[in-house]
């Protein structure tokens, strides 16, 4: 398989809920308006903490600095794996799961972490700038590893980094287990073909920027089980939505679409106090379980928590399996 | 005719040009959000000074103060003639040309100062709360007189007015002539089912908040002999948008109509100082000359200064025409 460390130079951002107001301006620009900006990179998040902003350096210029903005200090850089058609796999599986044992567990043993962004149309994993050399001579035994370099894919070799050899200390660090919540919203994973996008842009808008008004409690009074969870993002041209189905009511049906079996998926969030940045294997206690069991799963990180998204019929399972690893960790 | 006295309270403000983008959010929800918000009456028109942004006091609320937001203290009521078509006019003139005679002429003898807002449906004529008294004992000879409360019109009489004899002191005062500005650009009037407001929310909000980005002077060039003008308003569920042809270019064709006739409008800017809200007569100064001659006009008021628009073929005429009279006034 090949692993490409595509051309995106990003920071990982997270804007305040009161604050946004703030950074409408931007944002909207950032969006809608691709004429208007450079920015090739860029992904919205709305949890009940903040908003994560993903995006790369071209964006980052349109946000002001504000007491409302947190900026992760590192400069990540995104993977994606690409299945050139000469290994056969036997798993079904879509998402993080079938990277899991290659790219996920490998990593997390180097101590590297990641910050993972799944898409209707990929998934893609975030390194930190300063960790990739670790990251290539990790993962160079099992991909054939390209630099996008101005759209052409150079190959990258062990001899291309200087200090390849230089991996983090391996000594086993007993993970620590967070806790999981797992909401009652049924989420939808959906793809809109660019040329459409000003068709819901006012009920994008109105999702995104005015969904938490003062009024908004009266109108709708969403279970207390369930996750207020809305990530857009615009990539590289491909747009991928994230939605609890309430929130697809919203738009218009026939505009955005997603995979032919017209999948529900349930959340598990990973997360008790907000993970930060540094702590590693996070993903991959997840998605090694998930691996194992052939279960496909999303997974997004964000800035306080992360989140993982399995099949709807798989949510008995996959919270049986949690229970299970977490009486194991308890007990081991 | 009728006169109404709609049932909106309207205020008057301001917003700079480098403020715009923290009234961003405030002004995307007054123009797309209709659920969103009970503003009723709104307007809004860019100039090259500011962003004029009347509405009513529902809308207002949505406005944070600011150093960027300037607010005329009064509270402002919109008047609207009505033809009832027991009245035959020999005139073929739409726009303030039909009252010129009927409610401008005697409000400036009055001394009463009026905020002009055509539309593409109609003429709104602002005055202030205080001078309501004053302006029904000054119209209701010519017109039947009605007051719209909550969806009524109720019939307004001298004996509702307890100050009504209190009029302005009628000494003729001679009228500051204001020198015009006639830029180059050509206007068109237009209005949108609102129903297909969603379809060019995108444009609309390109051109209304991104068109004085740092890259537009390398982008488009206008001629230093245009102006930079673009007015929309939705008022009671109608839209009316005032651009140059350069704007509507950016426009889906199909979607905005204008009057049969597709006519092309010419602008006379008044004044060389910002005008202020205590003057009277200004409109009554072009408005009259253009009623001798029988030549339409739409009128829109804003924070700093009054902007005519005439038809495209006469605007030789009226640029004569006011020459003339600047003459007379001199000489005089």
């Amino acid at each position: 398989m090949d692993l490409h460390i595509l051309d995106h130079r990003l920071r990982v951002t997270s804007i305040s809920k009161s604050g946004l107001v703030h950074f409408t301006h931007p944002l909207i620009k950032l969006i809608f308006l691709r004429n208007r900006t450079r920015c090739k990179f860029f992904s919205l998040t709305e949890t009940p903490e903040n908003y994560t902003v993903v995006l790369d350096e071209e964006g980052f210029k349109e946000l002001q600095p504000s007491e409302h903005l947190q900026v992760e200090t590192s400069t990540w850089l995104p993977l994606n794996v690409v299945s050139n058609g000469n290994v056969s796999s036997s798993s079904q599986a879509v998402g993080v799961t079938k990277i899991a044992k290659s790219v996920i567990a490998p990593l997390a043993q180097q101590h590297v972490s990641v910050f993972m962004l799944s898409t209707y149309q990929t998934d893609f994993i975030l390194v930190k700038e300063k960790d990739l050399s670790v990251v290539i001579s990790t993962l160079e035994e099992e991909f054939n590893i390209y630099k996008e370099v101005e759209g052409e894919s150079v190959p990258v070799g062990c001899q291309d980094v200087s200090n390849g050899l230089q991996k983090n200390g391996k000594e086993a660090i007993r993970p620590t287990v967070h806790p999981v919540l797992i909401p009652q919203n049924q989420f939808c994973v959906m793809s809109l073909d660019p040329d459409t996008l000003p068709a819901i842009a006012t009920t994008l808008i109105d999702v995104l920027f005015y969904s938490n008004g003062p009024n908004e409690d009266t109108q709708s009074s969403p279970s207390k089980d369930c996750i207020k969870f809305f990530s857009f993002s615009l990539i590289d041209g491909y747009i991928s939505l994230v939605m609890d189905t309430e929130a697809q009511r919203q738009f218009p049906a026939d505009l955005l679409f997603t995979s032919s079996s017209g999948e529900l998926w349930r959340m598990v969030r990973i997360g008790g106090q907000p993970l930060g940045f540094d702590e590693c294997g996070i993903v991959a206690q997840i998605s090694q379980p998930l691996a194992d069991c052939d279960i496909s799963a999303y997974y997004i990180s964000t800035f306080s928590f992360d989140h993982a998204l399995v099949p709807e019929e798989d949510i008995v399972s996959v919270t049986d399996m949690l229970q299970h690893h977490r009486k194991e960790a308890a007990t081991s």
